[in-house]
């Protein structure tokens, strides 16, 4: 079953109008104006601390960093500050509640980063922050400590122009993001009533393109197994036993093959059942944007494009449910030639799954399948790996709708609504255990670098990400029409 | 194209007649029962020689068991006994020609053994021979020193009883099978014409089971391709580009799975088109043979049989071309999971080929299908590895024949045609330089434990394998009916 996240806001309280609309962020404008050189002299201080989260080595550094995000919030004058130790790094958390019947938004980010190897293709030192050509230098520059400053500068530019927020704020900053979020759920679950809110949002992923902002408002799923098929009980001579006793390679390939049809449909029988189908709007939506097919397949390095009939290639990675092959191995992978007929063969294969679809039900209709194909003189075992639930945000849910009038008034364009191809894990945590919303609003480019030499996030993007997170609360804190 | 060993004898001399048909087998016998314990511990001094051609360290030793070889060759009353160099261990070679008119045998054989390894599995040392049970355990008893040694007592026996041989004899004993007979195929070339004969015998394999002899007449040849898939040239992301990027792993599969039909049909055009099929005979021969198929099945540790529709599991073993995949790799094929939508996979597949076929060919073939079959946004490269033309000799050669009668007479029971799955690569060596048939006289047993610890000999194989090897000359030496 799909958690299809929704939002059950709480009636506006009516204080909010003491902010004053549009005049609010009018000084928060004026204030921000004055103060952008300090924004990107503290982001440099952020940047400057190699918060590495794999790296032993670098444990006192992610410490450091924590610590210093405890006393930067405190200084902006943030009501509730906390760090919170885990088994691995510290969660930063902060709380500032004061409209009582305003809505109240948590926003995610992280403060680690991802290791700067291999250092000498860098082109200025990554925990030297530099800007050149109106782009800031720096592992972490936009993942995700770029862009969580926007949200950490655009709180300050509230509480140091209008000594309050117009909605209620929550702040969760784990250390952990690129080790896997390993402490995360736990964390979650334990202290879900504290962190209960109507939204959630992130600003750890990219925007549609340069200039054209965009709110991802579905991820895809994952199931993920493992299947072995087994023949002999130990490799045979295929001189003495060939032609006479079952191949597992070969099953292994024939059942894979069955795994597809000939119209790149997904053959396991009730895969489709459950998908929540695109609307024609979202189709619209989706060709409507200046997506570039030839860049997209310049960028895979493949001969050609290839999938379900009947889809463009932005519904098929966005919301089409696939199955790949992961890994395959068996039998003889040395150099040169063995006559062998292998004992075993085994492959890895993951289903993208989208909103409908349930990671534990498509798992069992696959392992009931491959079970169904095996020639009854193989066996086959499959085995699950990880799932994760897809995610699908209601285009109308208020959060969502005052994130495109934030983005929107910033870049002084539409902003549009993208889905994701890939898994957010965090994402399906707030879903799964919050039931609330995700708004992900990205404020990258898909050319930053991250994990990468040479990550980047260009001024621009930063300031204007700056005003978007102030707008963002100013809209989330209008009353409902 | 087949090269198909055929048989020119010269007129039989008449001479031979002297030699004096069965009563000259009598006196060997009579020779044979006289000496059976001096052959026995004469084999035992071969035995205890650890002439490991793959070891550096008894390089010594295998230079050693040549000269005990070249010496007790002169011994027995060889007219010429020979020791040549080669770039890695010496050739023995030896010649007895006398009988001008008669037809004239090459024994080929190897005085090189296997590793003892692993030495704490062997009951008693390797290279200190003993009889247990009738059973004489030691390496080399029975691959090859043991049968080999068959051939040189039946020699001895001609030529210390008549003091002649009624055939021409041409011994070539190499030290090298058990590393690949590396130097022999160029010595073979470089002495053609002092190798010429008018058939091969050879044992060094097993006969069909205990109290049943055999000849082999045919032997499976081999096609070795390794083809790889390529798709994007990198690993991408499964989240990102999977459902619009065509995978290389399920392309494989599926290119795999078009090689075999529902029948279990290699399905590549043209596959079966030279292939020359059993006739009646053949098929009535091999379903008359004892063969032990629930034994087979239970070595194989398979859970059931398969195989192309229409043939015995015997035909489809020893008759029948195959396709059987031997590796495959791509991927991630580490412990978990990795979302990975790799950029390449591989697959080593071998194809068994029947008398008729040629390796070359098939490998065209093969290449053809595979291109044809990969989808346009995929690239697929082939590339052929070794291969082995597939023999078939004669049944009715003179040699196969008096080969038979020889066996049938030692065993009291009439010898069997039966064919091998595999290669010998030496036997189409013979069949391509010299053109001349190859009679596989085996006369160890299934269960001898060859390459393996306690390899053994049956005392009772070894005495009927010298009788067996005089009555061979004998009947060889017979004028044509």
């Amino acid at each position: 079953m799909l958690t299809l996240a929704r939002t059950a806001l709480s009636p506006l309280n009516k204080k909010i109008e003491s902010y004053g609309g549009v005049l609010s962020t009018d000084v928060v404008d004026a204030f921000f104006e004055k103060n952008q050189q300090r924004f990107l002299d503290e982001l440099f201080e952020f940047l400057r601390i190699p918060s590495v989260s794999t790296d032993p080595e670098n444990a006192g550094d992610v410490r450091r960093c924590a610590e210093w995000l405890i006393a930067h919030l405190k200084g902006i004058g943030l009501k509730t500050v906390e760090l919170h130790e885990t088994p691995g790094h510290p969660i930063v958390y902060a709380e500032h509640l004061t409209q009582d019947d305003a809505p109240t938004i948590l926003i995610y980010g992280h403060y680690d980063v991802q290791p700067p190897d291999p250092l000498e293709l860098w082109t200025t030192p990554p925990f030297e922050p530099q800007v050149r050509d109106g782009k800031i230098f720096a592992r972490g520059a936009t993942d995700d400590k770029g862009q969580l400053f926007c949200h950490v500068k655009g709180l300050e530019a509230w509480l140091a122009t209008e000594g309050d927020l117009p909605v209620n704020i929550k702040l969760l900053i784990e250390g952990e993001e690129e080790v896997g979020s390993v402490n995360l759920d736990h964390w979650i679950e334990a202290n879900q009533e504290r962190l209960a809110c109507d939204a959630v949002v992130i600003s750890d992923s990219s925007m549609f393109g340069p200039g054209k902002p965009s709110i991802t408002y579905g991820l895809r799923g994952l199931a993920y197994l493992e299947m072995t098929v087994e023949g002999p009980d130990h490799d045979l001579h295929s001189g003495l036993f060939g032609g006479a006793i079952p191949n597992p390679i070969n099953e292994l390939a024939r059942i894979i093959a069955k795994l597809h049809d000939a119209q790149g449909r997904v053959a396991i029988p009730g895969f489709y059942d459950d998908v929540i189908e695109l609307t024609d709007e979202e189709r619209a939506d989706f060709a409507a944007l200046p997506f570039d097919e030839s860049g997209f397949l310049k960028e895979s390095g493949a001969a050609g494009l290839k999938g379900e009939a009947g889809f463009t290639t932005l519904e098929r990675i966005w919301a089409r449910p696939t199955l790949d092959c992961n890994g395959i191995w068996g039998g003889f992978t040395g150099v040169g030639a063995k006559t062998v007929l292998p004992s075993k063969a085994h492959a890895k294969f993951s289903c993208r799954l989208v909103p409908g679809q349930d990671p534990d039900r498509i798992a069992e209709l696959a392992e009931d399948y491959v079970r169904e194909l095996v020639d009854p003189a193989l066996r086959v075992s499959v085995r699950p790996h990880h799932g994760g639930k897809p995610v699908l945000t209601e285009r109308d849910a208020p959060t969502v709708q005052a994130a495109l009038r934030a983005l929107s008034r910033v870049w002084g364009t539409d902003a549009v609504f993208t889905r994701g191809g890939g898994s957010i894990p965090v994402v399906a945590t707030f879903s799964e255990i919050l039931n609330v919303p995700t708004v992900l609003m990205g404020l990258g480019l898909s050319d930053d670098r991250l994990h990468s030499p040479d990550e980047k996030f260009d001024v621009e993007n930063f300031y204007a990400g700056v005003r978007a997170s102030a707008y963002l609360m100013h809209e989330a804190g209008q009353p409902a029409e």
